[in-house]
């Protein structure tokens, strides 16, 4: 009962936060759309279709961190106006990611997304997607301008994004020419290269930036709380895309959700550099002949090899899991509520939902 | 020997002005990404590689309007300071019309871009250009922030270019529904969709947004003034770009320094449009039987057809250029430069460069 309890209680609280998307921000935007920029009805049409396909479906939970951080800061309960903000703001994360998603699947040649078609696959879309994910993105700096004009931290809402948008956009380009979907050459990897990508193009946007907004909102102005934020939550992003990487070699399909396919798409995971960095000469012949290659029996082949010694992967990921859970507790412990207005709990809380997750 | 100076004294102007992004800016956002994002040579080189082969190499118009509207405004020669100033402001311009260019590109199946193959045709590129588009975009916002982050008008420069950039999709995203590569349907033409294709994806950014930067970095604060040069600079932005398509169909390669290829392309152009409201019902019918389809023999059918009654392209462009010059003049002398802090002659200059050109 306790956890069927739990479970609505997510649910509900989802959906409070849909409803602020897809009730009023999304009639706000095709508004906008519509009368600023005189647009007849198939274009409005075509970017409500966007912004509901692309940026509702999701899990949502870059976004909804947005609210819980304010509601954790403030300490007690927001009021209608409050949840309103924080919920803009954590949709301005959701249109970023959507943006990124958009724009990310074209240049993977990914096929779906969340069960549906790619929006780029979607009949008649095709490159007009290109567009769209500019129309994503700026859909944040009106929403921005819009609610949040007239306050002293506007401009830091607008410049926290700009730059977490440019970080991982770099971090994606690295990806790109690290890992290209057409050309397996696992000289290109390494574990330097790998943490590059994940702090650019993932724990940016998606661990620091909803903390970044939320202390922004919550009046928080102190410099050194911003810095602390940003060590504790890149270092809690490379941890969460690691736990990732192993799950998609190692969960199974019903823990994760998907069937993991990075051996075969060339990805530049974890598994795969923490292998290049143990494997003995043979054990990196066999997987230079299997890796990134769309065949399931050299993916097997692939599988098999990182449990063996001295790869082992399974051990080094326990070891790598804990050492990250006291690294990431001793930081959380050594932050001074008092000097910078930050509190413990917002970290405590991410890492809470983060250690030891299955999916 | 005047006219020998006079392109002289262009191009060296010309130079200088590049000499900015490519000794200066280039290096500013190449260490950027270098150091504050911490990306290995590749992915520097390549950045830089695309930032050269994306942004120089065009006529620079826009870029170089804000410098001459700051000078302009103030009335005597900029200092090396004040000139540096103002052609960053106006590299940034050159850097959204390069974003643009890159992804319009990609949508529009173009081939080659200022006698160069297209940035998505280079070798090795690919879809990665979505990802340098965006690259391109967000180097805007790092110029804006290291050099004018200080200036009380900063908000506004980042406001301006957020703003330009959205119109701008929005204005693409009409074009492509309304004019798709792939499927020739005249019904979908008007004029006032071409008249809002042609304001929102060309006239803000083309025309408005070079002179209200050069105002902003200028002191002018008087709403009124942006307000007036708005309504002046996107009516001169329209006759722009109604000039552009008519030297599209009417001018010849030499003036206008490529092969016009809009009736073939399928383009919502101002001559087909004149053309549907004006013809009969039997020109009517060529021109659905013509217009859009990759034949030399269809384009002249076409052609012909513009200059025959009551179609009558060419006078219809002369009376349009001739009404278009006097409401412009009497717009700009309408202008209250003692009230707003506006000259005149920003918009003198601006229409002297564009009224009766041929290339």
């Amino acid at each position: 009962m306790a956890s069927q309890a739990t479970a609505t209680d997510k649910a509900s609280k989802k959906a409070r936060f849909e409803q602020v998307f897809t009730d009023r921000l999304v009639q706000e935007l095709v508004e906008h759309v519509r009368v600023d920029h005189e647009m007849p009805e198939e274009a409005t049409k075509w970017y409500e279709r966007s912004l509901l396909y692309n940026t509702v479906g999701g899990k949502a939970n870059r976004g909804m961190s947005v609210v819980d951080t304010v509601e954790i800061l403030k300490g007690e309960k927001l009021s209608e106006e409050e949840y309103f903000e924080a919920s803009t703001l954590g949709w301005c994360v959701e249109l970023l990611q959507a943006d990124f998603l958009v724009a990310d699947d074209m240049m993977d040649y990914s096929i779906t997304r969340r069960d549906n078609p790619c929006w780029y696959r979607v009949e008649g879309v095709g490159n007009i997607a290109i567009n769209d994910a500019f129309m994503l993105e700026a859909a944040i700096y009106f929403l921005l301008k819009k609610h949040f004009r007239s306050r002293a931290y506007y401009i830091d809402l607008v410049e926290l994004f700009l730059e977490s948008a440019s970080q991982t956009m770099s971090g994606q380009l690295l990806d790109l020419l690290t890992a290209p979907e057409d050309s397996v050459d696992l000289n290109r990897f390494s574990m330097q290269k790998y943490d590059r990508i994940v702090v650019y193009k993932t724990a940016y946007y998606s661990f620091y930036l909803p903390v970044a907004l939320a202390m922004r909102m919550s009046g928080i102005t102190n410099e050194q709380a911003y810095k602390v934020a940003l060590d504790i939550l890149i270092e809690m992003g490379h941890y969460f895309q690691i736990q990732d990487d192993y799950l998609d070699c190692f969960g199974t399909p019903e823990q994760i959700g998907k069937i993991g396919c990075d051996i075969v798409d060339n990805k530049c995971s974890w598994c795969v550099n923490t292998a290049l960095l143990h494997a003995t000469p043979d054990q990196r012949k066999i997987l230079d002949e299997n890796y990134g290659v769309k065949d399931s029996a050299k993916e097997k082949r692939v599988k098999e090899l990182y449990v063996q010694e001295p790869i082992s992967l399974p051990q080094r990921f326990e070891k790598f899991e804990t050492e990250s859970y006291q690294k990431l507790s001793s930081m959380i412990d050594q932050v001074d509520e008092q000097g910078t207005g930050m509190k413990k709990e917002v970290f405590h809380a991410f890492l809470a939902k983060v250690y030891k997750r299955s999916k």
